[in-house]
């Protein structure tokens, strides 16, 4: 960087951080390096990432609006962020932006049983939300493996995923309103708190998964159902994880629809074991899980259904769960895994959806990616509804294992395209997937983000530089 | 108009109709007045519509593709329609548009039983989709009233919802992706076929409800589901209508989910019966009609505890029908009453949606409403998600009357809004509920409507002049 830039930046970072301290709270604008250092990632660890000027930790939606007027003020990238369990990078911090950290946001405003809605700060963490509506007999459906810490704000800027979303849909489908900090720094409510409602464009969807680069979230309106009914966990152990693909798609075609259906392959389950001491039976090469909420007799009938559905593919071992701890157990090891997995390396996730009938082919060609570059593959998956999650592992300051697994990375991504699927089926697009956007969508629809970018941010401050270029 | 601006109109005229003609068949280009008289409106009689140049009825996507170019050269604005049932002039003609109606792509293009989805044109009547899926044993749950008429591609662009909303969802949560023709007249597919999905934003669901503002849908994938299961039905004769909103609000607030939970009075189905002789029972001042689609004897449960809350708020007779053929019946009325309404005179229909504890003192203020402005007000209502349809009615040729009906008409509005509701829970925003719209959205999120009206069409040339101005 040339003196001129740097004399230019240091400036603003004067006016910048003066602007900050006079509109929050001086203990909500953190300078400390140590403390700066802990946000300038999420988990994508791949993903690069750059040195904030500060992070600013708000509390109020008018706190939140501060932070972003002055960075307009100064032309600074703002690059918000929840509890950082981001795996595309969406969250990493740029060059010389504001980390607008939301997770002290943390208030669960209403909680409505007879509208059967919940409003809350975008620091909520999904389980606490969902623990919460608990108590008033409602279930918030979407349950990222991340429930545990990521936060409502930070599911509604990726539109994440989870496990029941093969039956209950993801996060777009429960969100009905929020509260924004628009691109050009004024306050507004998107979306309806009513059943139905279409009185304009549906910017509050539009706002759903478009990781901070349209609009700063402060105040999240999600719809809620009655609490889910008891569950029958039905488990399959096979050989070989194509067999277990087939599995899902027969599971499909059997015209079942589970209320979750994972894949865990032994790799996995074994590093799980490893760090938490499960006792965890690993005699399978790979796991599947399913689950059953139908109530009564029907419910029963389905679980059968799906085990016919198992063993008529191959499963060496297969059962419907009458012990719910054990089933728990299994389902906990399921949400572990990629924690167990990243303590053994840098891992780089995969997140591509295929059509369901494209299951077992799309297992058989990952395993081929993997052994053509030598990189260990290994595979959780929202297998019923095709989302799969390879993981890849490389062993630490390992350079050319780094390589050959990023030329892995692209081919499952091209395979994945070549079957009909997307790039990303619920993690977003960050940084990790820019490339691979730009190969699903037409330039012409990318241009359409361009416009639609250009005309909610039209000073380009909220996260540039993510999800396209 | 003066002398110049009329020589302009008729070359544009000329010189369009030429480029048309290239461009499609000549019997897709209709100029005969008498057929064009009848693209002119949908059936919001109240709208205002005007004479447009030529009604053009194109057979392929790459059609509709050469007549949006053809009017982008010609600067002529672009109003698309498929059946013509819409119910807030969405579809009216604009004086010297090109009306684009889709009602001759009617292919169902596939149906997928394995991944539950359907690929269909446009102009796809929702009621025939919903037979052809029935087929695969699927079920296309939106169901607009207007399901025997409307098409998927009109259901679309409004969002249409319908009986079953209530439990399963109006057309937004069953949209997948589509293909349009957009603003600058290039083809582009939007969305995805897979079960998850978050590459890039959300711009098929921003098209869903746009009104044709934003694109013109060519081809659309919707969502399946199994089959529904057989539903009970529950009826409630009451009294007074505030009674029946009582119940509905009961029915929230026990828990339950009906699959519809319907409400009509006495007017309209003395209209139906009077019409199509189906000699029902028109005892009661307002009929409750719930349905309980819950398998088994959890459902056969809940269709009891519907009976209790219809009981506990004075109806004056309720039933579980065990009898099919009268519940269709009266499921058949409730989907006639606005046509038979419409034989009586004009009818300026509303389309608030309120809170559901809100329902009750809705419906007073509508009742207060009529007898403040002399206007005759019948009552349809999706009433399980407090979306309500009171229709004004006046006289033929009844200038004072119909003054009275508009006065009345923005009250119910103020109401809508004042007990946290939306001026249009279903129909969309068309031209009838503009200056609804103008009330219930911040000035700063209409402003974000038009940088993202100009971001997709910055021509101008789909559908001006509606939903915003």
């Amino acid at each position: 960087m040339n003196q001129h830039l740097l004399a230019r930046k240091g400036l603003v970072l004067v006016m910048l951080i003066d602007a900050l301290l006079v509109a929050l709270p001086a203990d909500r604008v953190v300078r400390d390096p140590d403390v700066v250092a802990r946000y300038q990632h999420d988990e994508a660890e791949w993903a690069p990432y750059a040195a904030p000027l500060a992070v600013v930790r708000p509390r109020t939606t008018l706190e939140v609006q501060a932070v972003v007027r002055a960075c307009l003020e100064h032309d600074t990238a703002v690059v918000t962020r929840g509890a950082g369990t981001g795996l595309s990078g969406g969250a990493n911090a740029t060059d010389g932006c504001v980390v607008l950290a939301l997770e002290g946001m943390t208030a669960i405003k209403e909680i409505d049983p007879l509208e059967r809605y919940a409003v809350v700060e975008p620091g909520v963490v999904n389980d606490h939300l969902r623990a919460a509506c608990a108590e008033h007999g409602l279930w918030y459906p979407p349950d990222p493996a991340s429930a545990p810490w990521s936060t409502i704000g930070g599911n509604v800027a990726t539109n994440a995923g989870g496990l029941c979303c093969v039956k209950y849909g993801v996060t777009r489908d429960y969100v009905l309103g929020m509260q924004i900090v628009t691109g050009t720094g004024e306050l507004v409510r998107l979306g309806r708190k009513t059943a139905k409602g279409v009185a304009g464009y549906d910017l509050a969807g539009l706002m759903v998964g478009s990781e901070g680069t349209l609009g700063v979230i402060t105040e999240i309106t999600v719809k809620l159902r009655p609490l889910q009914d008891p569950q029958r966990t039905v488990a399959g152990y096979f050989d070989s994880i194509v067999d277990a693909g087939r599995a899902v798609s027969a599971v499909a075609a059997a015209g079942l629809t589970p209320s979750a259906l994972e894949l865990v392959d032994k790799q996995c389950l074994i590093a799980v074991d490893a760090w938490k001491k499960m006792g965890l039976s690993v005699e399978a090469n790979v796991v599947l899980l399913g689950r059953i909420d139908t109530a009564g007799v029907i419910g029963d009938q389905e679980a059968e259904k799906m085990l016919s559905c198992f063993d008529e593919a191959g499963a060496t071992w297969s059962a419907v769960s009458t012990d719910q701890e054990e089933a728990d157990a299994l389902f906990a090891a399921r949400r572990l895994a990629y924690p167990a997995m990243e303590r053994l390396g840098p891992v780089l996730t995969e997140d591509v959806c295929v059509p369901k009938r494209a299951v077992p082919e799309m297992l058989a060609r990952i395993e081929q990616i993997g052994i053509a570059h030598e990189t260990t593959i290994a595979n959780i998956a929202h297998a019923g509804d095709g989302n799969l999650h390879p993981l890849l592992i490389t062993p630490r300051d390992d350079e050319p294992a780094r390589a050959r697994a990023q030329a892995a990375f692209a081919e499952i991504i091209d395979a994945a395209l070549e079957l009909g699927g997307t790039v990303t089926g619920e993690h977003g697009v960050g940084l990790l997937k820019m490339e691979g956007l730009a190969q699903e969508l037409d330039p012409v629809v990318l241009d359409m983000h361009r416009s639609v970018k250009n005309a909610l941010d039209p000073h380009g401050i909220l996260n540039p530089g993510k999800v396209f270029s």
